[in-house]
């Protein structure tokens, strides 16, 4: 339900620790799960005063991306929302994105020219190594700074992969992303045109189109990397921002650039972290304590090392977590919620669709009913299985931000 | 879904006793909630025979007033059906409402004039005594008894309280509520004057402006309460009644005027219970069982004394229920359900949003999951934790009255 008509102006401060892919599946050898088998004397000792249970971040059988994850979180249902392909590259290289944006996700290619018309070799260039993308990319950003208007923003991502934003004079519909990719997804074939399904699209299509033909050229000489193919048009998503929603002044701890990016969708303020690891970001909440009211904490290495089916790994990452548990207790007027966006069984190696252990600590709970703070533990919890998007009304009652509802 | 279609003419009696405010949080000193710290012999042994579970009054982390929580249980939904503060305010000191009223509640308040222009000095009147406030109601009714073809009757409440119903000849749409509030809310400043956002709405709202215009006359002379603020402008909320929408003879047991209302505004019919204790309650049960094959038995005290965090009284209130128990079960041809409208923790002195233990005892139950009827152990049971709107299904499937769905 919406929430606005029953916000209070003031409350506690909320800290959401998000333990990116937390939630896992036994281990073969041991039949325990990595936070069963990782020894956690202080979440032991939490879980006992916190209200648990576990929460489904899309759907019953439905694996999240990180932006379906987060989103759900954050309260805004990943069904309804959905963020583009584009969009999501962009965040995850670091580029920020307006409404004025079309965003897409670009590949170099190796093409060869049939007369004029190229005819795809390879749809990933080899796979080329990420320094002479990030040479071809400055060689693109030199020869190309706008078309029509329209501003050109590239930016390299990992080996064949880049993020390009076509920025626009004026804000952009949602339709506007309707345009084709021009990747044909086969070798031996000319790439596909990008044609719009609106007259909106189709004028960006023909920036998008001039771009390609320019970009052509400039490429002309390369041996591998001679051709781009666009997949993933996408507008900024129009999400509420999280203060109008919440009535929160919310802060972002996150490392990586795809975490900072979706929080800043939601219109999160980025805090500085000096460092990568966990006990860098801690000193950057703690030096913003002050200034927020709402904190997303992001640890980003739980889901690394289940993508990689590191079960020691992703045990000491939880083990290092636990160490550190007793600082983030001392931060004084919040409430907190421990939980991950989604699951990541390393006996996986992937996301998946598992319903993820959730804590809220606070004053206002039964308790008692989880032992410890694991998959099977948080499901004897008061939470029960709950749906990711009831998180954030169920932290802000727990925070005395919400008021009653009818007389 | 629509219950309707599948609705039989036959079944058995249903008889839903609810405690208002009955679900708790542990009291800090023995880490146990009421339920968990009353002594309930009766409770406990039926509790294993019985289908448990928590319900969510409205959704999750959303604290429901008595209107919402207790639509909720009588499977309306509170978010789609909400009832203005006016109707509560009338249903509260007993005024019944039809769907001809505007009913809004009113203040006694202090204003001094500048020339003609009157400026809110006190928006309650110094909290003036009921019995004054009563004076003052009597006062008013005798002067003013209608205007233009509109009935106005008024009630006192509480202190400075009172309920205004404008009865007019024909029915009112659901938008001829759309009026503002006069209540400034701010004092060193006049009242606001009431205007309709609809056609409608504004006729009604020129003849509130002449009952103000009126009643200050009247009150003129008066030293504290010389004006009056009207908030909460609302028209009867357009339920289907029980009787149509389940096919049930519903009665109410009750003893506080707003639950009497909240049952009659969904079509119950009124038992008369002489006294106000339990006991009393029952008795009137149990002389009318044989009329209706619905009763919603409403007990308040366990909400009062969680309103007041008296932790104790809380605890002997439920002890008294438990006692009385073997007389409800004494009733033939029923099934029981036993749950709260909401949660109402001692530790909290309010309404919350947490879960509502409740316990269906019917021959078509597993049982055996919840060692007692408490919040702990009623999240072990077959019911789950569920919406408060589902209930009522439930319960019509206990009671033999729901047929097949499809072939």
């Amino acid at each position: 339900m919406e929430l606005k008509p029953i916000l209070k102006k003031q409350g506690k401060k909320i800290l959401l620790i998000v333990l990116d892919g937390l939630g896992d599946l036994p281990f073969p050898e041991t039949g325990k799960t990595p936070l069963e088998a990782a020894s956690t004397p202080n979440l032991d000792r939490l879980v006992k005063n916190s209200a648990t249970g576990v929460h489904i971040p899309v759907d019953y059988g439905i694996t999240p991306g990180s932006g379906p994850g987060h989103l759900g979180i954050f309260g805004y249902s990943p069904i309804k929302h959905q963020i583009g392909r584009g969009i999501l590259e962009a965040l995850g290289v670091g580029l920020e994105v307006k409404n004025t944006d079309l965003v897409v996700r670009g590949n170099f290619a190796t093409a060869k020219y049939e007369g004029e018309t190229p005819i795809i070799l390879d749809r990933r260039a080899g796979r080329i190594p990420t320094e002479e993308n990030k040479r071809l990319i400055a060689k693109l950003s030199e020869a190309i700074k706008e078309i029509d208007g329209v501003q050109i923003i590239l930016k390299s991502g990992m080996e064949h992969r880049f993020a390009a934003i076509f920025r626009f004079p004026e804000p952009l519909s949602p339709s506007a992303e309707k345009i084709n990719d021009t990747d044909p997804q086969a070798t031996g074939v000319p790439p596909l045109e990008p044609r719009g399904e609106t007259v909106e699209a189709e004028r960006a299509a023909q920036v998008v189109k001039k771009f390609l033909q320019k970009a052509a050229e400039v490429l002309k000489s390369e041996e591998k990397a001679n051709y781009i193919l666009l997949r993933g048009f996408s507008v900024k998503p129009e999400l509420t921002p999280f203060s109008e929603k919440y009535g929160l002044k919310p802060g972002c701890v996150a490392v990586y650039p795809m975490y900072k990016g979706l929080a800043r969708l939601v219109g999160m303020e980025i805090l500085e972290v000096k460092g990568s690891s966990i006990e860098d970001e801690l000193l950057a909440l703690k030096n913003s304590w002050e200034d927020f009211d709402f904190f997303f904490f992001h640890i980003k290495k739980t889901d690394s090392y289940g993508e990689d089916g590191a079960f020691e790994n992703k045990v000491r990452i939880i083990e290092t977590f636990d160490t550190l548990l007793p600082e983030f207790l001392s931060l004084s007027g919040c409430i907190i919620c421990i939980t991950g966006d989604h699951s990541t069984p390393c006996v996986m190696k992937s996301h998946s669709w598992h319903p993820v252990p959730t804590l809220i600590y606070s004053p206002y709970v039964l308790g008692g009913l989880s032992d410890r703070f694991t998959e099977r533990e948080c499901l004897k919890g008061e939470l029960g299985i709950f749906p990711a998007v009831k998180l954030m009304p169920l932290l802000l009652a727990h925070a005395e931000r919400l008021k009653k509802f009818g007389a």
